[in-house]
């Protein structure tokens, strides 16, 4: 029994956009829209995410815009800002809205601008960035999210052995699938010898272990499980955990543990009725090549501490034992704050419909998609499958 | 059957605050849990609002913060974002959260700073707030919050015949009521004729018209109507209602007939089974002494047309036909954004529980919450009932 299903999905490119957040933002949800055959005047409410756009472009109370641009003004709508988690927690309480039978038919998804065609540069950008960490205990040490996940895997480089190189194997692996996503922010393939040679940012991480800024918006029409039938190719929603971890970073135990994607991967998996060894493919929030490694261990895909191991021996390549970021992931894909947790949704869909095109993957039938957000706090797993 | 049920209520003086909004929030957190008697670790999810967190202070991603804060970490927590009317989405998501069965026991409430204490002066400040305006049709403009309320009641008096004085009474009526409130930003009555004499600051508002910038916090406890019974004093939630309104406000066909907010309160008293005549007494959202003009019509509370006479003949007065802030709303109590919408359910809880002290109305049995953000777009109105 599905919690949900997907009917519709739509995405811009990932990557540099001129357009304003709303108009962005218009593009994916037409493309959803269109995708599942709804008008907009038969959506109920929208989920909607978008985490900076007041710092960037003082835009901010941007679901009724939004909802009034894409002609669906006076329905309730919503704005979440979770970092970088901020769509994939939209998605949840949209699964939750439909679920509960508050609303049949609702639309979830997020947009952001974080290039230079907001006017701000890199430094102002790391900063607006950097608000996502703690206020007064992180910020005020100059600590941005390069820094914040070098930490994690500093240690789990100590307890486990994982390497540089082992890290630019994930880099490798995710700018190889990114050639064959032409929604993907980069298109070119890179080597192991180039990321690392690459100049460091944060030690482990080097500038092939960090995804990039990007611009994107997606969103996906997400209805109730009695609803879903009357629609084409519904994709179902089986499980989505939420979970957060302790913020400031020296309040975690086990940095390296991501606690909170265990948390919430349990919770899906237990929703769903499923184990790790269920799953097909997964699009895991490698923001760096290290938090790929990490995530893959805390959804239960690896073994502890053989992450950074899997990715070099070829395991969560395409055609490994468990492809991970086929679409290219953040670090080829893009990571447009805000459009990237429903984006990982808008990519299951595709999956699991047999429609990604030419990074299609053989005929899976669950897909997993882990969104986080700040310092390793808010986490959503989510678990869907292909209908029979 | 009530939908959900307050069991605790805190909020902080409002006011000036020189604390992080973190600790800020914890005054509020706390009070509510110690009021409901519930330990930190017995919520099982927080719904936090924080509107402008990210451009005053850089300081975002704040649910897993402020849950960690307050002894919560590791729950599923979420900031909601939708302009003045932030902390009342939050309190409706929250009470369908509880009803659905998702969760028991969950924490909602909000946060905001927007005086001088942030660093930012009053200019700044307009400016930011004035990021829940279009950003591409009515910020260019060089319209702010006062400019856009005095588009409306400009129609308003042009429609109806509501006059200044008639505005000047409802500034009057609510600073009366906040010299009764100890937690009121201001303590001080004035007069018609001071009202009316202030400086302008748009047109048909001068200085008295106008809500003030607050810092402040509130929250309440809000359980599943099955777990209320183990409280001391719950309060029902008998209807929550949302809508928005069409964006920008050149679009909107009858703007001071604030269209949302008669969609939300028709939601909420549809699910009460109440009309309007049951309303014992309200909040209202008076960012402008018009704006309560405006949400006595369209709560129903007096007749289209009637809001300024009733202001001005005493009728929503304590003591009259239908008291309307009785705490002295935003224009005494004070506006800290994302406090204001779980602070009205505060006042709420309290004068349905007989609580309120000095402004405490004689055994109210029915009381509405109206909570409006940007331009009369996202509108929440709930009514919570005292048990038998």
């Amino acid at each position: 029994m599905a919690r949900a299903s997907v009917v519709g999905a739509g995405m811009t490119k990932f990557g540099v956009h001129d357009t304003p957040l709303t108009e962005l933002f218009g593009e994916a949800a037409f493309g959803a829209l269109d995708d599942a055959g709804v008008e907009p005047p038969e959506v109920d409410s929208l989920y909607f995410g978008n985490a900076m756009g007041g710092q960037t472009e003082n835009d901010t109370h941007l679901a009724p815009t939004v909802a009034s641009h894409v002609g669906m003004a006076g329905i309730p709508a919503q704005r979440y800002e979770d970092a970088c988690a901020t769509s994939a927690n939209a998605f949840n309480n949209a699964v939750e809205a439909v679920e509960s039978g508050r609303h049949d038919v609702v639309l979830a998804g997020g947009v952001e601008r974080c290039t230079p065609e907001t006017g701000l540069d890199t430094a102002a950008m790391t900063r607006i960035f950097a608000s996502a960490s703690h206020r007064q205990y992180e910020q005020p040490t100059g600590i941005t999210f390069p820094g914040v996940f070098a930490l994690f895997v500093k240690r789990h480089m100590y307890e486990h052995g994982t390497t540089e190189e082992h890290l630019a194997h994930v880099a490798v692996k995710n700018h190889a699938n990114g050639t064959r996503n032409p929604k993907a922010h980069f298109g070119k393939e890179v080597t192991v010898e180039e990321a690392m040679e690459g100049p460091v940012v944060a030690d482990p991480f080097r500038l092939m272990d960090c995804c990039p800024f990007s611009d994107g918006a997606s969103a996906v029409v997400v209805v109730s499980e009695e609803y879903a039938d009357s629609f084409e190719a519904p994709v179902d929603v089986s499980g989505v955990g939420h979970a957060t971890g302790v913020v400031p970073i020296g309040d975690k135990e086990t940095p390296h543990v991501t606690q909170a994607a265990r948390d919430a991967a349990n919770e899906a998996y237990g929703q769903a009725g499923i184990s790790a060894e269920d799953v097909d493919f997964a699009e895991v929030h490698d923001c760096f090549t290290g938090a790929e490694v990490l995530a893959s261990e805390a959804l239960g895909l690896v073994p502890d501490g053989e992450g950074g191991f899997a990715a070099a021996e070829g395991r969560t390549a395409v055609g490994g034992e468990i492809p991970i970021n086929a679409s290219g992931g953040l670090k080829a894909k893009g990571h447009p704050i805000s459009a990237t947790g429903t984006g990982q949704i808008v990519e299951l869909t595709e999956q699991l419909r047999g429609d990604a095109g030419e990074h299609q993957l053989p005929a899976p039938g669950t897909g997993v998609a882990h969104n986080l957000g700040g310092d390793a706090a808010t986490t959503v797993v989510s678990v869907m499958e292909a209908r029979a």
